[in-house]
């Protein structure tokens, strides 16, 4: 049997059919138009189901469930807030089972890709994972097993949000001080483009020739060409997802906190100094010595791939 | 059957028998006698036992199990590293169960609090509890019921060393800017001196003739006089113990967070208006209203009675 995973985005959503063992066998992707109906978009999806199991050369009887994963406060199938798509209060779960004709679940983004990454990516074979998703904003999630039984879902952590500079910078959330202020991709791309004007000597203006061509690997190429003001730009993002991920190995302690988005595509550049950071803090050294901080290994993928794993748990 | 609850602390040890209900029948105390060797705090323990059973009038035989809770990192039974007992990778969880004849469950002791609010406090009937404990240093816990098991003790949470302030004040575990080294009774207490030093006309002198005599409720009374020294400290204790609810509320999202320790039987003086600044907040605001935000009800009693209940676990 097979599952499809839906991943709705503010900008695209895709759809795909999932096998057992979580590859992706086809995709179909399509402007997701935000805001618009939920029930024009859920028709949207299930025309993209329906394609998606001919691309895979499947019947689409083959597809025994759904799971779909979207951004904003998700709880109990409902999506309670998601200000990229415009929903208040949609049973979507719900609206997409109906519009699809079989069993759907519904997940937060950051959750679905903290469980892609935990049952396909870099926490394979782990008891527990959290994940932080750096992009335009943060998101995450936190999975474990418990006697065998996987727990996910109960709550969705809004790993952005918590706060690490009480009399920090303005959130977009409007909130002070949350982590995506500081170490998110955009607040990289705006602590770059700040450092840039004050430095018309630094070499991050070789790197972006223009403020607007800046993004978030700017200030690693130019650092690798070891320009101090980049190299002191990017210690303060370093320094602050080094306090993210402390701050998560303090309160969850799982086995693996997989550091997504694109900018985990650095790899070492970017995990290697966190690492040592941690290392350095007492505590840090003493409980972190039981997590591993790994990258991201699904990518653009792993909220799919997470959703339609969520999926296969309808199927028992 | 009975079990026993065994709470030790960097001070006091007590043992006591628990009933099937969780209540206390008998409880025996000894000196902690810190640092000393683990064998022989492990024989007085059991010397406890022996003791607290005769005074509940039950014979040793009918109790089934022991739970013990302890200060420090503890991972599978190892006491890993406790500070205020000096023992370092201790297998203390084997050790008493040696001692005492019967099976036996090592906890932290924040961890056993948070248990003991969760099944027989304020978290009775609900499927999820955070637990923040204010004293001199800050605990805590997570407890969860996930497909009606309970989810318990696969981390221990670092309540009191998540960063609020990451160019804050050193906090004693070495790091700076924890929540502890600002929302502890201890900080406040701190806080409190230094704002008598400042001003000699405010009315923390008269609830407190000398510095020695401040203690985590010396603000609070002079608050209830209208002293504006006092209101200020306790603002801005009140605004970081907000902060510290509200990043448990965004990373975990329990149906309760329970505020223990000595400062929570100031109810809802300490805790009314914490829930107003989380109301504030929009974030706060709209995953905050499934979190209720209680003050503890088991106080010094919770980690006994945690730990004996950790313990009925064992039997099954």
């Amino acid at each position: 049997m097979y599952t499809l995973g839906i991943d709705i985005g503010g900008t695209n959503t895709v759809v795909g059919v999932v096998d057992e063992k979580f590859n992706i066998l086809s995709e179909v992707s399509f402007k997701t138009l935000a805001p618009r109906s939920a029930q024009s978009l859920c028709d949207d999806i299930s025309r993209a189901a329906h394609k998606a199991a001919e691309k895979a050369g499947i019947d689409y009887s083959e597809i025994s469930a759904a799971g779909a994963d979207s951004p904003g406060v998700i709880s109990k199938g409902i999506c309670e807030f998601a200000n990229n798509l415009g929903f208040v209060d949609i049973p979507l779960e719900k609206m997409i089972g109906d519009a699809l004709g079989i069993p759907a679940v519904l997940s937060n983004d950051g959750n679905a890709a903290a469980y892609g990454e935990f049952v396909a990516g870099c926490g394979r074979g782990k008891k527990s994972l959290a994940m932080l998703t750096i992009g335009t904003g943060i998101g995450g999630g936190f999975v474990s097993v418990i006697d065998g039984k996987v727990s996910f879902d109960d709550f969705g952590a809004e790993m952005g949000h918590f706060v690490v500079n009480s009399k920090g910078r303005k959130c977009s959330c409007g909130s002070q001080g949350c982590i995506e202020a500081y170490c998110s991709a955009t607040a990289l791309i705006n602590d770059t483009r700040k450092a840039m004007r004050k430095h018309p000597e630094s070499l991050l203006w070789q790197v972006a020739p223009s403020l607007s061509e800046v993004d978030g690997r700017t200030v690693f190429a130019a650092a690798e060409m070891s320009d101090k003001t980049a190299e002191k730009v990017l210690q303060g993002f370093i320094n602050y997802l080094a306090i993210g991920v402390y701050n998560i190995i303090v309160l969850f302690r799982p086995d693996v906190i997989c550091v997504g988005g694109g900018m985990s595509r650095e790899g070492e550049r970017l995990l290697s100094p966190v690492r040592k950071i941690i290392e350095k803090n007492p505590l840090g050294s003493l409980i972190g010595k039981n997590t591993e901080i790994r990258a991201a290994e699904l990518f653009g993928d792993a909220g799919l791939i997470g959703a339609a794993a969520l999926a296969t748990t309808l199927e028992k």
